[in-house]
């Protein structure tokens, strides 16, 4: 038996193991192959991922370390005696194999396979075999019973309302930041609409990244739910409140390998929208030339699959397409767009008004699933409790139920002028260009880096005009973005 | 900058990075999400995969922690000064995921995948995403393109000789130890043979396993090269002579995830033999209804496809297919292959025929390959061979060049007789089983655990005879074969 030792990593999501080379007990080489082991004690079983150390001071031969997940996961103290093993495959990768081979996986087989995911037992590249194989092709039955799969595993919020509504945008337009000002209305009208968002990975700003400028997002399940139950709204980051645990596993395969598909991001919007209690949801699809949806037929078989796999597991859904020709508001990055947001809130007369009609439509849409509104009389409702301040009272108790952020989030210290090349009209701005001179500038990390959009599509220029100002904290970044927008600053500037 | 520390781990094939979660010059967390950073120096530069460390005893907060792969690669001293980034995505990456969406894969596409995988820059979650995307479909243009873009990488041996000729057997029959007499028969009659083969990882006793038995397998390229200048022929473990490091690591995630296309294992088997500076091939290709290929029309597709690559490369490839229903000679487990091995190079009367007879036709028509034998006279020329002790002799002195064994190794003091069940005959023996019992006696790391046969297919049995003994060297190993095999013990017997 080897003795339990505790290592100080992060190996997060997966589990590592580390066996002394010098190990008396079990020759570590015959593990390297396969690298999976088995780490058993009476009662308890995990799979880790096998390293090899030849550090005496880290692993002692009659040791077994694990990373911080492992341990946690395996439930013992240090010192405790465990034996290894060869970890046997978990089954249900056959399926898998089968999947690689063109065949249709059953719900049985999709059940299994997501309740070893959720369990640690596949690696990294058993999670990747697992995309890979079903991103060339699934079925709609698959992705219903991927869908439903994961929505049951982890926790399942009940808020014993009939009415639970939600909203989703598909991402890819930077600035887009409309859950912030819908959240607020609805719940000013009374509907409870718990939001979990994300923090960005790949675009300069995730909602969970804005609204960590004003309040905690780092919420637990518990505090989540007591923030609903007396405000009937919140904002808080879905990676804290193990909703879909499933999908939080295969999201943090998917993003390094930046696979995307429609059936699998289908499967992880409605598993979490199910599993946060919602019945009713507002799918916003942004279409656009430089968008995630490129065209109307595109955004079309979308709205069907959502439509199709909403109808099957009972959540209805209103999918919009909305104009994903140029970013949203003047911001790009958590500062600038909370101003926009707070901006819009309060009514200023120079907040942005794409973002306040978009929001509006939106918020609209979602009160329209209120029985005492039909007939459309969502938007106007909407309308009126932005208008008469009640989202913004709505969105300074959600603040205050969070916990008002502790720190104060500034503007970048360093700013540049992007100037106009030509005399012309703005054409078009490419969302994609923008958002990445946004993230090299510094955000989402830095809250107070990013851009300021001073011109918009269909607005006059005249060649040296600031079209817009680059925000930075750190040296470096700041010359990386400006090196970036004066190879390509995004803007199409043509004849009027 | 931080500063360079080496962390005696091994993590082999992939490049690790550990960083201080309490760093001050980087936040750890930023990382976290796409897994993979980028280490440079001045003109130095790899890619690694990051885990996040809480003990300031492993890596200091100043400090970038490099396990052995990665500190390796870098090439620097500890204590030198290093900067991190976010890591770029290899740009093969965007062609993966083209292959995932259907397209097929250009030659230049191919090459750079190949060349990025053998650069350490993709992580195992990567390589199981080419792997993936492959298996499903890859069109014979792919395939030969994949072999000729591993063949390019690493090490390639030119041995100045008209015909280099060498065999491969696709495996999963027990027992199938022809390499080791096939090698000294064609040595013998002076045809260079090169024979580089793998260790077991899912099966009870590979090549390298077996001769290891004898001999030293672990040879380098030098060590190789000299052995086979000086007595035509060797039997060296592939793993150490880098000859086709592509495919090491393509193994490395193959073999935990057990996949294995024919387009895949075409490419690994014909770029290694490629590299090897190989001109002819026999390739062995078992059939049968527990053999990795269990249908005629499976193995004539296997053929052609191993016929189509060869011509196009240049290789000259003889397909032979063999009777694959049960386990060839009479050992299963590295000392009992041995043993029969030697039996036959020895004329033993009491030698296992069909491991003779086999070792004959294979070494019969790579001698084929002669024109001085042309006309079919290569199988007479082989058994002349051995018969006259020739091939003994050669392998005598390929054993003393490569350097014998420095330990003996005896066969397992834990012994089970496995009986018939009934009265009759022996109708089938499935390989797959007793490769498995075989496996959990110890075999292939316990080199005197296995399987001795006592009985073979159209022998007559009574209820209670002897079938086969098992031998394990390990009291929980013994129980866990002993146990397996009173479940099912593999033998089909039935009326005569």
């Amino acid at each position: 038996m080897l003795k339990l030792k505790r290592i100080a990593i992060d190996t997060h999501p997966e589990n590592v193991a580390l066996l002394s080379r010098s190990c008396t007990l079990y020759r570590a080489e015959d593990f390297q192959a396969l690298r999976k082991i088995e780490v058993v004690t009476d009662g308890k079983q995990i799979l880790a991922n096998l390293i090899i150390c030849d550090d005496n001071a880290i692993v002692a031969p009659d040791e077994l370390g694990l990373g911080e997940q492992a341990f946690r996961r395996l439930g013992l103290t240090e010192g405790e005696q465990v034996r290894i093993a060869q970890a046997a495959q978990p089954r249900s990768l056959e399926s898998i194999r089968a999947k690689i081979g063109g065949r249709t996986l059953s719900k049985a087989e999709i059940e299994a396979i997501i309740a070893d995911i959720t369990a640690y037992r596949y690696s990294p590249m058993e999670i990747a075999a697992f995309l890979i194989s079903s991103a060339s092709f699934m079925t709609t039955a698959e992705m219903l019973d991927l869908t439903e799969a994961m929505a049951k595993v982890g926790n399942r919020l009940d808020w014993d309302a009939p009415i639970v509504v939600d909203k989703h945008c598909i991402g890819g337009i930077p600035g887009n930041r409309t859950s912030m000002i819908v959240v607020p209305i609805v719940a000013a009208h009374g509907l409870p609409v718990p939001k979990t968002s994300s923090r960005a990975i790949t675009s300069p700003a995730g909602t969970a990244d804005t609204m960590e400028v004003l309040a905690q997002v780092n919420l637990s399940i518990e505090d989540m739910r007591a923030v609903v139950e007396r405000e009937k709204g919140c904002l808080v980051w879905g990676g804290h409140v193990n909703l879909s645990p499933a999908d939080d596993i295969l999201i943090s395969v998917e993003r390094p390998l930046r696979i995307d598909t429609p059936e699998q991001m289908i499967a992880s919007i409605i598993s979490k929208k199910l599993a946060a209690g919602s019945t009713h949801l507002v799918v916003d699809i942004p279409v656009g030339p430089t968008a995630k949806v490129r065209s109307h037929a595109a955004a079309v078989r979308l709205r069907k699959m959502f439509e199709y796999v909403g109808d099957k597991v009972g959540l209805i859904i209103d999918v919009v397409f909305s104009d994903g020709v140029q970013p949203v508001g003047r911001g790009i990055g958590p500062v600038l767009e909370a101003r926009d947001v707070m901006a819009v809130l309060r009514n200023d007369p120079d907040a942005p008004q794409d973002l306040r009609e978009r929001s509006l439509m939106l918020a609209g849409r979602m009160l329209d699933f209120d029985p005492e509104l039909r007939g459309g009389a969502g938007h106007a409702r909407a309308r009126e409790l932005l208008d008469s301040g009640q989202a913004l009272a709505a969105m300074e108790r959600i603040i205050k139920a969070q916990g008002p952020s502790t720190t104060t989030h500034d503007l970048g210290g360093l700013v540049e002028v992007v100037r106009a090349q030509a005399d012309g009209v703005v054409h078009a701005v490419d969302c994609y260009r923008l958002g990445r001179i946004a993230r090299l500038a510094g955000a989402p990390l830095d809250k107070g880096a990013g851009i300021e959009l001073l011109k918009k599509v269909g607005d006059p220029v005249t060649a040296g005009e600031p079209i817009y100002r680059i925000y930075a904290c750190v040296a470096a970044d700041f010359r990386f973005a400006t090196t970036d927008a004066a190879q390509d600053n995004g803007y199409m500037i043509g004849p009027a």
